[in-house]
């Protein structure tokens, strides 16, 4: 079964998924002509290859710690810090602890 | 002394504010040609009266709660919760108890 998106108005829990980390997929929570939220799940040492965006992102750790390299530097984002990014800028992620984050993607430039 | 916005790839912090909510003011956390994020700070009982944001806004309530009203119902967002609305929809917002909450407010379309 297709796994359903959040309507307009509708109310979705981000919150830290503790010991169901492991056993959660990233789960896009909705999408539009606009923008994309994504909560993305990730369990240590696994990561994200440098890549480019098309849009500017929001990245906001909710749980655990992942490291972002980005515009020559690399951050650690920990549970309630965010970022965010230009389009088009070569970023990577590589995951320290597990971790959820929320990512937001803007789709027209 | 004008508040400073975060730039690309700076972290900041978006956590409860707990017994310093009371002393915050909502901050805008960066604003770009497409998007404006704005960490909101509302005691109980205060709120926005009806009102149409250009783009589509996502609101995510950090600490505290809020009775967000739109399509003709109003739910609860509390803290981790989150929910986004079409462009032009029509929306208001009353703080239930002391509350933080990320506001993103698309602005291109």
């Amino acid at each position: 079964m297709a796994i359903r998106h959040i309507q307009p108005g509708e109310v979705v829990a981000v919150r830290p998924l503790g010991s169901a980390l492991n056993d959660t997929k990233p789960l896009t929570l909705f999408k539009t002509e606009h923008v994309e939220v994504v909560r993305m799940v990730m369990p240590a040492g696994k990561g994200i290859t440098e890549h480019k965006a098309p849009g500017e992102i929001i990245v906001q750790c909710i749980e655990g710690r992942i490291a972002f390299t980005a515009l020559g530097k690399t951050d650690e984002l920990e549970a309630g810090e965010l970022l965010y990014l230009a389009a088009k800028e070569p970023h990577s992620v590589k995951c320290i602890e597990d971790a959820s984050f929320l990512l937001t993607i803007l789709l027209n430039r």
